[in-house]
């Protein structure tokens, strides 16, 4: 199995991508700053587009730069695409081989616009054809589902960022992130998690939500999208307001939910859904370093107390253990999940 | 029962708004053209943040102009809103009560920008608070699902685009939307579709999914909200892009999936994904106007021949069609679904 594999690595890969990428990071963020864009657009499909999504509120809360997500379908499908010319664009992409990535990018750089590429793959197309490229260095991906690729994405996210915005502390906290990746790891250790059979409670779900707000909106879109393509368990991502105005119907007696609610801005709402929930009776598992987020929960997934903003890396490692032990209790291929292939291409 | 009533009556709700607020999307088209915008913003929760989906398309395929989807929670918890002064910012919202739809607004008018408010409620803070406003008149919605504020929002949005982009086909083509609404119902006193008891056979589905692209990604989520506001049945909506990028991984005999394919630039990817999803046996529903798309469908759900980009406000009727009819065969309160309430207020 190459899985546990890739999740363990995950330290090592952020700690490279933070000790050789920081130059070109900073020569990214001083051509941002030159080019002064009114807002960022980001094309990116599948785990990359939730990466897309932590870049929106990264951006969006330290750097004031509105994102917005792009519509592939525009440039490639409808042959006409949106006037980009003021707009940093960024594509995402592990393998940097998605076409409609590459177009958008193309269509963007033909209108003016300055085009950055964040892939783990230095001669894609995507690499080749940006103005500027960050590299993931995340090493090869060989199992089907993303992990170490998503969190050096965000990490890659972050470090531009903090680049641009040029503050002492957020760079002092960022060189943290492969410690509190570290200790997240270890909860698979020495915590009730270590014993992977907890999760067989899980076996026959058949439906899930994942729950998140913010920074961690794209957590409960990742950890959504790792169970369903390692479980084959249909699930539906939210963010906590959106819930509320309607999904909220499905709750009933035992329907998991994960919930993503650390210390930060976004707790007290999180800590109202959560008692909501649990009225409702709903299976709740959370993801946490604030101990009033655990009052209700099934299962406690421990975070480092640590910056909000950094959180979404080390929150997806429990989700993507929670798939990866779930599709084994399920007997399900964990490298090989039906249906998929590594590297998908769309138009 | 309110809500078959409410679906009934948007044909003549879009009537009365292109009759009577064409003078106001011309004046807020004016304002656009003087403001010239980089980009938009769309503050929108629920329902009418699936109207911002077709926004997105709509905005970017005709006017050209990109449009991000906003992030309430960097103005009202992180306290750290993007600069949108460079933007035309719209609210969306039938109450015209979301504080956090209002919140963004009044932050992006503070920053400068040009500010819309879309609603059912000329009174409201939203309406009230906005540069322009743009009023449904959609009479009273009394049912807690909405249908008919939808369809008048995609229509109003499809209203200012057409006013910005001053052309005489298009133009042309939106007069005669009422009408093609009035066919799509007909679908219900005529076809197949008349005998409401075929929704019968999905009475114990548990889960579903929805599957649109380019100006119909809005569409899978929009049916995909009223499945799970009325049935409760958990299900996840989709572009067809991203579908292919892990989710089909959950595909299996008789998985219910219901493809928005109309005639248009996206029908042939819809048609492989079609044939895709036949390969892996998914119980297929599917809405369109090419006979071609019906090829393996269980319920062929007819729209009549009409330019793609309008197919969402006809093509959304099914959808709302399906739900009350679901709803109905399982027992269900239809008007007053269970935890849901007309105006959720979220921060």
């Amino acid at each position: 199995m190459y899985l546990d594999q890739e999740i363990a690595e995950q330290p090592i890969a952020l700690e490279r991508l933070l000790n050789q990428e920081t130059d070109t990071a900073r020569q990214i963020a001083a051509a941002i700053r030159e080019f002064d864009p009114a807002f960022i657009t980001i094309a990116a499909r599948g785990t990359s587009d939730n990466a897309a999504r932590y870049a929106q509120y990264l951006f969006g809360a330290q750097a004031h730069l509105p994102v917005a997500l792009a519509t592939p379908s525009l440039h490639t499908l409808y042959g006409s695409p949106p006037h980009l010319g003021r707009s940093l664009v960024i594509g995402i992409s592990q393998s940097g081989a998605g076409a409609d990535v590459r177009q958008v990018l193309d269509d963007a750089k033909a209108q003016g616009a300055l085009t950055v590429g964040i892939t783990n793959d230095p001669a894609s197309a995507v690499a080749q054809s940006a103005d500027h490229h960050l590299w993931l260095r995340a090493g090869e991906e060989r199992s089907v589902a993303a992990t170490k690729t998503y969190t050096t994405e965000l990490a890659a996210i972050a470090m531009i960022v903090n680049a641009l915005v040029e503050d002492a502390a957020l760079n002092q906290e960022l060189t943290r992130l492969p410690q509190y990746v570290a200790q997240t790891l270890a909860e698979f250790i020495s915590s009730p998690l270590r014993d992977p059979g907890w999760v067989e409670r899980y076996r026959y779900m058949d439906q899930f939500a994942t729950i998140g707000r913010g920074y961690n909106y794209c957590t409960a879109f990742e950890i959504n999208l790792k169970v369903k393509e390692l479980c084959y368990v249909t699930g539906d991502p939210y963010s906590e307001a959106d819930f509320r105005h309607g999904p909220i119907a499905v709750i009933h007696t035992g329907f998991p939910v994960m919930v993503i609610a650390p210390a930060g801005k976004t707790l007290p709402e999180m800590l109202d859904l959560l008692d909501k929930l649990h009225e409702k009776q709903a299976e709740l598992l959370v993801i946490s370093n604030e101990d009033a987020a655990f009052a209700h929960a099934q299962n406690a997934m421990r975070l480092p107390a640590m910056p909000e903003w950094l959180t979404p890396i080390p929150a997806v490692i429990h989700g993507q253990v929670f798939a990866l032990r779930l599709a084994g209790v399920k007997g399900f291929d964990i490298d090989q999940p039906r249906g998929l292939t590594k590297v998908t291409s769309t138009r």
